[in-house]
């Protein structure tokens, strides 16, 4: 992951131009956000950006597959004690930051919103999809192997906290409240005691 | 609720301006959606709607508060013999259809993204979202008064269920998937056997 990427950028580049993107994106939001204001944020002749990116549609596919990327790495599951461990602090890393202005979320959503209607976008938000499931699927499958889960279908497990996860962030962000959060917290925490070992009761 | 509406039309002719923008909108999404295409669907004269909304966005809002007031109508709750029946029947029919096309949920969640710089939407979805966290939380209060339900906190328990409906919806737009879809009236289904008493192993 730290060679050169497909457009051809060396990676100190690429994560200049990625961070005047998150950037430009938190300041004008998805709808107002174009190369200019890209390469306004970026410390580097404007021309770089024409050069590495044919259009605003590519860069900003490589923007979630950036995102992705970093999020992944980030996440180094090897350091947990417990299965458990490791679902929570994937969880907290995922959460919506109450004290966080909720630009970046909006962007997110915003771009999300253009996947019925844009196949790269699309394809991009479901390969970060499929790649954020499959950490969640082998955290369940680890837990269920070192006993301290019940014999739960791992993926499902996945899908129903990735979709509280998300229910989350959009009700936070449409209704502009912090409700979501706090149950969404509770709700996820009483999933994983559901299906933890020797705390059915709780 | 039969009478007039704040705009001054009378119920027949609001109605067929609210269906008008429904077939506008799922035929050319939100971004799309103009004041010439709803009059185009509307089978009156294009004046008529100028004369009744002065913005396609006031017209929008009236949208959102009739579809919650049409929807309101449709769950006549005193018709249940158990809050877990109509708790199963007010889920059945806020989940999307899987064999409907989705274009009226893209369109619902588009106006929803517009809630971070719209106050008008954003105020008449907050007002939409009230409505349907009562209606959860009134079933709810039924559920444990009649007995069928632990003493949970009502209101928790219909913003959980919320929760676990947008993300669905949203989860459903984003990756064009069914699976959310599956899992998530799994994942509500679970919730309510957890809350429901005697089913508390299951």
């Amino acid at each position: 992951m730290e060679t050169q990427r497909s457009n051809g950028s060396p990676p100190e580049t690429h994560e200049a131009i990625m961070d005047a993107t998150c950037r430009a994106l938190c300041e004008y939001g998805y709808a107002n956000l174009t190369m200019q204001r890209i390469s306004d944020e970026l410390d580097k002749s404007k021309s770089l950006l024409h050069y590495h990116y044919d259009s605003k549609e590519e860069l900003l596919v490589s923007f979630l597959e950036y995102h992705l990327d970093e999020f992944a790495t980030r996440l180094s599951l090897d350091e947990y004690d417990s299965a458990a461990d490791a679902l929570s602090f994937t969880v907290d890393a995922l959460f919506p930051d109450p004290d966080d202005s909720n630009d970046f979320e909006v962007t997110m959503l915003e771009m999300g919103m253009q996947a019925p209607y844009n196949d790269a976008f699309r394809e991009q938000l479901q390969e970060n999809n499929a790649r954020l499931k499959d950490l969640f699927t082998r955290i369940f499958e680890d837990g269920i192997e070192r006993g301290e889960f019940e014999a739960i279908d791992p993926e499902r497990a996945a899908e129903h906290v990735l979709i509280l996860l998300d229910g989350v962030r959009g009700r936070s962000v449409v209704l502009g409240s912090d409700e979501p959060n706090e149950v969404g917290r509770d709700a996820i925490r009483e999933f994983i005691q559901a299906i933890t070992v020797g705390d059915e009761d709780q």
